[in-house]
């Protein structure tokens, strides 16, 4: 198969952003390796394109079962699936969780076509995803995962019960913290002060991996007493915002690259995206056109 | 088992470039994912080395069996294969390729053995493969499974039903423009002027990939009137030509290093190899008669 | 599942390093891909752990039957084995190997719970293993699998059958030379000059690898007047005293941090570690107490 | 888990024939290998249930993408899917055709799962599927696919994404001429003259397959002229009907059972199908009710 | 590999019946699918054995983790655990679970390796197991696994690290009620009689499975009013004593050879066991002797 | 796929007996799980083949490299490759042995396509191999890939790189001794008389199976003084022609029926075969002429 930028010379077929939809709305869809990681990782911009018309998708690669330090199985799957259905109505979103177990994600060959086929049948401009340096084997491997379908989207004969994308999508990347081998560096920024109690109420519909503590909490996360409850509630959704508070100061520079110095120093809450290089490589112009929000 | 390093202190094998054959012959053996992939990457320096009477197979690592738009399966890569047995025949080398589907390559231990017995029958001094980041999975797994061969071609009992190599091949990367997480550095460039014509005709000789645009071609590129097919024709050709002149461009401080100033700023059309960390380390002066063609 | 800096904020679990035993002894494990492999990269490291009483364990995760160049299979399975209880012995630590065919290693599953039972039965508070960057492709997935391990292991429901780690070990890497995708750079260095020869007396405890030369040796390294014997013997005890040296000036720099100056200067043979960004993540403090070594 | 009639003394879930649904329609579920071994096995008893209003899916478990002797790959799989897709037009159905590789289904966890999850989102109350002793490779595994699902689909936690059946479908086999290790005997037979010619279009729907002669056809097979065309169409047909009165011949006295002396003397085309011991165990009185044609 | 029968001649290895240890006791490993399976099918026996001095272990395949209508995962794999233990103690036995999913098992590799291990580590005489066709998926499998053990503990290079059996145990089946290939038919018959209340306590300590109903219960089945759950509790304890029964009536011709007529007319309570053809072959003579129950 | 007795009259395909060669000679292709299976259970048919002209090739399926009670591994491998050349040098046969681990073969899709591949390039007649059913897990899924390889050597887009066979040849079983799930009848009986010395000869060449036990063995069967190493050939040797007398009486009744009561009666060695379901179906004329052994 021909080296990818050989495509632009000898193929009709436009390799950078596809063309919106008709009705000039983009086609959004995430993938996390568990029922939240979309949710942290890119809920404040979902809600923003949300409220703009454009569709967004969030898709769990594991079903989470083994996620929480009391409960495991099915029975956890469930719960969290309720959970990220919930989150996704507060978002103004879809959502979608695929039956693998938490914890035992590898790259296979079957992985590789679950996620041709949820690309394909979302239609989607842009797909998002971690980096495939990542702490959990499971979000590495949900990287890996993103890369591997990065192109095959585009081939008609793979997959080929469902129609192929003939436009490639653009693939970004969520921030993360490691720097070996190289670190994450934002190609867009987005500032979401705007949706922030959105976002956390989002989060604070996922009782199970944030209030209970996920599968390193313990029992003494969960009190009984109204009081120590509501302070708990309070501590978890302090935390996430402080979380996105710090980032806005990591990315500070390119926030202010993008919203223009005084506004871009304002911004308190902000995510950011690096564009994989595998799949359609947009040009800032694109970008900007793709993360409608910088002029908002 | 030691590490690497330590190879040179505790056995009388040499680890750096094997001796040429006894009649002063390299055996060169490339790899690439698809029946294309090598014709495309080390096209002119095959045709360099055959025409000095060193030794040179390519070996499809896939059948490359949903490469078109229109055709796939078994008679796509029968069709395929006769490309490539066609392009080998003008560049004077010969060319072999695997029976596994295209797009669904895996590091698996089956095709790890493949690839050590193809170079260990090659009797291979050199191994060319993809770099592990490239946009195609089928190419990153390419480049995996020769980096998962590269010592073990030298272990005896490893497919013990064929015998080891005595002094391990020096494995070297193609190009390509992906960055992350560290770009492509050329540690050998060749000038491949003297057989431009030769290698497009090979490139030519595989319409299925590139005169009908493989995967992501379409009908279009597919005229019926005599103008209008040559006039395809010539575009893919001259889109090739131009390929591997922005390529001299992009090596040009190398192209100056290997050949001069003088000389190396008019090379047209350049192909350059990494030295993979893996395998034999040869040093300039071997890589010099590994690729003797500066001194042309 | 929630991005790992934010188990700080939602969870009360510690997730730097843990404390001590109540014995105030560290418990480490270390894994390598052979029956060799720990034993090079930290035999003198560990020689001084079990010095003053921390537990060390050596895991080898294939079994090493091909890893010489005469023999082969369960009978070198079985020798090999004996070897690493010998040089165990001498060092004075535990060791373990698994049963999976050498050259052979893939990133498992299968695998990955193996490792994390391990850990997990050892309550190790220091996992030590190879980067998965290396040349032998076991080496590479000896170092995938530990840090597909190093955050399940704290996970309650995978492996529910062993208890899970509340705390989260260290997770270091051994040196190695390659530079690509980035070089190995020691967060903390052990001088070994006064096990020395302890060291060199457990890597003389396995024949197969050095004195006959392992899957690269051959009938020429196996003498069989006794002065050759003894020259044999010698050259190999050499090369490696020479390899700890080398290390010794190749970490120069981080040695005169951690020893001072003057005794930094001093240190003839060193070994060294890097800090794995998966896994708890000690400070400079905290490494000085895990690795007890710096002001005897 | 308890032996499987332990569970008549202790849960209250009935184990033998699920009650019909609230309209009293039955849900009928066919496996094949390939898309065309359901038409083949069951398009007569398919057609006469579709006519009660009785629901019926046919489900080829592979996409035939090797299935003829000129096409394959994708391109066959979708002339296959769409003659699949006209057949069921014709028989009152619907179908649906997995992405799994003609001549490469093995009975994976992944599979079994994906029969499990069709099964229950059909709610179905009979199952049919090959034994799994057959001359085709695909066949067999088809066959140990659906005993794999077969206690399964009632498994709540098994694939927990989708809602398990309270009751045990039935499972059957299609009948097949193997003598070993134990010959089919049809444990209900069906006489399907009133539909023989609707079945025999349905076939007529799927040239790839029969006019055309399938994997081991022949360009001798595919005549240009309009006579010979005819001709060879109406050999494919009538082989098919000699095909069911064979069948008919060698159910003859199983016919005479299920349809009285003399009716069962006259039935020229027949469909048999034998109760797999895995799944519910209907008597014969519920098989009448599942198969009500015996008084029509 | 010569054909079994030809070891007479060819080795002085004992190929039938191992002597017993030299206390005279019998060592006999039990493999089930699920915890519980042993209990079911062998609780009695074991009793009988264990009472006698004999050594007697449980192993189950997989850990049970969705094995029940509300629960699963690692917590009900805890809960199952716990249970099997408690049941241990009751017979006098002991028990060991694997890590492998329930609903998942494969006849893979790694699995039979791991009997394998049990098999060795245990030194068996008598290994017994599921027959390879039974209604759910993981017996299947685990006789299948089971069977592929039954020759390999003898090779001792096959698991190397742990020492080979030198006699070949005796494999045997439990029964079940499937008729196709063939029907069970028991080789050796007990009576249980005489510790019938024993491994019915032992069943009453598995509530989850039997209780509560196992993967096929409800909530109806777990009363709250104490009146109500001792009716369950005996509805439940009844079924097993009932299934007892049955087996002797069906057994009853094999309890009258093995008992005598008076004796045997009067068993009440019986288990029954099928030779294996894989592994020795005991006459019977040697059946009477590992199963020394019949002169009681 | 259409059932296989459907393809008499859907296709001009031949479905019985291949003609003969164009010299009138079969091509016969043997599989054996081990180095030595081949020549055991058909050595002396193979030698009368090979007598008159005819083509016989036999094939290991694994490298036989766990088969010895103190050796293993690559070395082994290799001794027992040199052991079967020379068997075949006796017998006038070829053999070749595949590179997969002893113990540990599966009926993957790799061993299916590496079988598909041997059968079509010795451009097969007639296959044999071992029934699905044998005491060595090696064996049993030696027979599930012939039997897997049965109908697909006739797909021309299975294995597309290696042309097609368009007569399926007859597939044949070796003998056992297993009575469950059915026995070994014989379809074809061969007087072995003739050559019964040297297909003895031929597995004298064997000694690291027979006379030294294999992994059954022990050292105890390997003496040192000239006279017991004579007495233990011949132990050896008689031992197997005991077994090819037992064979005869086995089967007197088929070399009865084929070679008339009187020459039947004095037969003193046998082999005997039957006809594999999946292939091929020959009438007792065909395989009169494929074993053309009963009017000699």
């Amino acid at each position: 198969m021909k080296p990818f930028f050989a495509l632009l010379i000898l193929t009709a077929v436009s390799i950078t952003t596809r063309a919106m939809d008709a009705d000039g709305k983009y086609r959004i869809i995430a993938f996390g390796a568990h029922p939240d990681d979309c949710e942290i990782q890119a809920g404040g911009t979902a809600a923003m394109w949300a409220a703009k018309g454009h569709k967004v998708k969030f898709v769990s690669v594991t079903n989470g079962d083994i996620g929480h330090w009391r409960e495991a199985g099915g029975p956890l799957a469930k719960r969290r699936y309720a959970e990220v259905q919930e989150a996704a109505k507060i978002l103004g979103i879809q959502t979608d969780v695929l039956d693998i177990h938490d914890g035992e994600l590898l790259p296979t060959l079957e992985a590789r076509k679950l996620l041709t086929q949820k690309i394909r049948e979302w239609n989607a401009d842009l797909v998002l995803g971690p980096r495939p340096n990542d702490y959990h084997p499971d979000h590495r491997y949900t990287g890996i995962l993103v890369q591997d379908a990065a192109y095959m989207v585009t081939v008609p004969f793979f997959c080929p019960d469902i129609p192929h994308l003939t436009n490639n999508p653009v693939f970004m990347y969520y921030p993360d913290r490691f720097q070996k081998p190289n670190p994450f560096k934002p190609d867009v920024v987005v500032a979401t002060d705007s949706v922030i109690e959105k976002r956390l109420d989002a989060l604070d519909a996922m009782p199970s991996q944030f209030y209970e503590g996920g599968a390193n909490g313990h029992i003494g996360l969960v009190p009984t007493e109204p009081e120590k409850k509501k302070a708990r509630a309070r501590q978890v959704r302090d935390g996430f915002a402080r979380r996105y508070e710090n980032q806005a100061d990591r990315f500070r520079k390119d926030l202010e690259q993008w919203y223009g110095a005084d506004r871009g120093a304002k911004v308190k809450y902000a995510e950011g995206f690096e564009i994989c290089e595998y799949g359609a490589q947009p040009n800032k112009e694109q970008l900007a056109k793709m993360f409608p929000f910088h002029k908002d």
